[in-house]
């Protein structure tokens, strides 16, 4: 069955390119930062930091460390008083969600809105411990979502203040993880932000909200969809490829086959790298042609294990080789690397996520839920109107948080309608937002 | 004017007896703890202990020391998978505020619902780091309203577990800063409780969100109410406490008058005796008999008090001696005492309060706002409807959480009503939860 690698070839190499070839093997661990520390898209924002607070949710001496927090501003379409767009900031150097979020960009002129991109803790430049940010649980455990949620309140509320605009709504948006904290800063922080935009965010893909399985079914669906042909010769592959790790040479022989820029060490590299390439693939099936896919991190919540803990694991029907999640390994795995323990029911217990329609249904207002149903993270997302308030925008052929691209000439109807629908519940809110005032 | 002391004695004696003349003169930073240490009231409940994390918003090594966090439950009424009505503990011992929250009690039995009060984190007996809980910022950094919070969305999440009763509807119910818990806990954890009644919780009691002159205003108008011609002379008073100090033996005079139990030693602490026992008395002007002024903390929020900053001053109308709030002043004393400095502006950013009318108007239901306009805590308050779900309810004539204390025969209508209507409102979530199931 000699096709096999070829066609992998043929699919990887042409659609993610080089970029693939430079992955780590270190499958859930991993940050975007890494990938995209020589990435310096050219953006149309002032750089400013903003001196914040180490631990909001302790009153130690040590809680009261300083550290610097980058944002982006733009003011350019700014009305002074008027509606301030905020992006709520994931796993990554901030400048690098600035330029992908055109989106923000695109529309800023129609709603006279100033722009704020911030960057999550931990991230891009923003590390509370410099370069020991990483070296220990110590400096690590401060790096979670409620304190960058927390970090995104305190610095809006300074930065209205600065600017004598404290009536102005705030409006959050983000994509990925980075959509998550959108949607629970609007559920946690409703008196900061008058509504969110929440693309590609799986905040379902938690505990056991939904079957853990969702995730790689989604993926092996996306290539079914594609090409039964393709499917069937993937999920048999992975025993091909035991037998060409068997023999003498055999990752040599793989390393050249792939083309990867380094040999592969072991026979899990090959494994893995493979593993998400067909991920990627799914994740950013985008309509147009776009350098996304170079620096998408296969996983959207590169962090510390601790918090997130996100379990998936493949069912008979994936293309993927059995995998199981072990929550025991995951405590050895963290316990040995960190000395600390996962929580694994700590997100649900902070943000909620189980039957979400009946909690929301007469809680919470403004929020939009968009998802791709090609991205696999999408099976992790609200897919549905939850009230008039808290609406879900599925579109079929949409990718991982698509929308927030900057609109192209050649976009989809569905995509331009998409984001269409988008800006006329950004306006409604912002409308009911002045007409309580 | 010798007919002023009298008048004091009398009023106070007969209104506050003995209790009032063990207050500590440490006005603002006492704990209800000291007052109740010796108070052993006669519950319903079985005692139970929850091991619980110390830091629900760090994940360093520290921050997994388990302390016992003491809850009290009432199976009593309970019909298995029925309502789970809790008590989010204030600051003092929890069997304390079982005792005197006899409401819960009186309608279990119409809801078959089950009875949990969970102690506040740093009181009763629920101290992480034992007797050193209280030494220094270190210990002391970890209470905060936030990690409360968590704690009991912690607890009840593994309790319903663990009672196989995860589909129960919880309501939480709080009275004063139990209050203000229970009613955050309903907007930051909806998914937790499904409604929330908050007695006297008086939530805008931060940052500029009402005027600082409002409680004390509100104490002398009560006064003022009662006699415009004790208003008067309490309003004199000070001028002639101040010339009786600067008399020989002045403070041992005043000792004896207000027959103290100990010498008072500082013409302050007099002063603050008799500040506190004119606030006690507007506070627990309860309709019927009652012990529950002896145990009654004049400070709501009697904590540590970096997070809690509720600026309080008093205006020429007022008839207590002028005081201004200063926060730089209260900076030096939290880095003298504790190293640390208080955030004045962080509750209103975690939990809001500014224009919370148009904030909560499309956002969040099932709050129960209840207050007394007799308490001058209800100042602090939300006296007005904010929704259809988020309701106030105001009584003229009632005092401090008066509707949680136990019915009695000879209460007045318009409290046998306001608990009528509460009952009401609860029994609709209720009903609303099922019908959405």
């Amino acid at each position: 069955m000699a096709s096999f690698p070829v066609l992998l070839v043929l699919l990887f190499y042409t659609l993610t390119g080089k970029a693939i070839a430079e992955l780590t093997p270190n499958f859930f661990h991993q940050s975007l930062t890494h990938y995209l520390k020589n990435s310096k898209p050219n953006i149309s924002y002032e750089t400013q930091f903003f001196p914040q607070l180490l631990d909001h949710f302790t009153f130690n001496p040590q809680s009261y460390k300083i550290f610097y927090q980058k944002y982006l501003i733009n003011k350019n379409y700014w009305d002074h008083g008027g509606p301030i767009f905020v992006y709520t900031g994931n796993e990554g150097n901030i400048d690098w969600f600035a330029a992908n979020t055109g989106f923000m960009l695109d529309i800023a002129p129609k709603f006279r809105a100033l722009l704020v991109f911030i960057e999550h803790r931990f991230y891009g430049e923003s590390l509370p411990f410099g370069k020991d940010s990483y070296k220990s649980a110590e400096t690590l455990g401060y790096l979670n979502s409620q304190q960058a949620l927390a970090d995104f309140a305190v610095l809006i509320r300074s930065l209205k203040q600065n600017l004598s605009s404290e009536a102005s709504p705030v409006v959050v948006f983000g994509g990925s993880y980075g959509g998550m904290l959108a949607a629970w800063f609007r559920l946690k922080y409703p008196h900061v932000a008058i509504g969110a935009v929440a693309s590609s965010a799986p905040i379902l893909q938690f505990d056991e909200i939904i079957p853990w399985t969702s995730f790689y079914d989604a993926v092996s669906q996306d290539y079914k969809d594609a090409s039964l042909n393709c499917y069937e010769v993937i999920k048999g592959s992975w025993a091909e490829l035991q037998l060409l790790y068997a023999q003498r040479d055999g990752l040599a022989t793989i390393s050249g086959i792939f083309r990867t820029c380094k040999n592969l060490q072991t026979r899990y590299s090959a494994r893995d790298w493979l593993w998400k390439a067909f991920v990627y693939t799914a994740m950013a099936n985008y309509p147009t042609e776009s350098n996304f896919v170079k620096q998408l991190p296969a996983y959207p919540v590169a962090k510390v294990c601790t918090e997130m803990v996100m379990p998936l694991s493949t069912s008979n029907e994936s293309m993927f080789p059995a995998i199981t999640f072990e929550i025991e390994e995951l405590g050895k795995f963290c316990m040995n690397k960190y000395g600390v323990m996962p929580r694994p029911h700590w997100i649900t217990t902070e943000f909620g996520g189980y039957r979400i329609e009946q909690v929301l249904k007469k809680f919470g207002s403004n929020i939009i839920f968009s998802n791709g149903m090609q991205d696999p993270w999408s099976r992790g997302g609200v897919l549905k109107n939850i009230s008039s308030n808290i609406v879900a925008i599925v579109t079929e052929k949409g990718a991982h948080h698509v929308d927030f691209r900057f609109a192209k000439k050649d976009d989809p109807d569905w995509l331009v309608e998409q984001r269409g629908q988008e800006v006329e519940i950004i306006q409604r809110w912002i409308n009911d937002y002045y007409a309580d005032f």
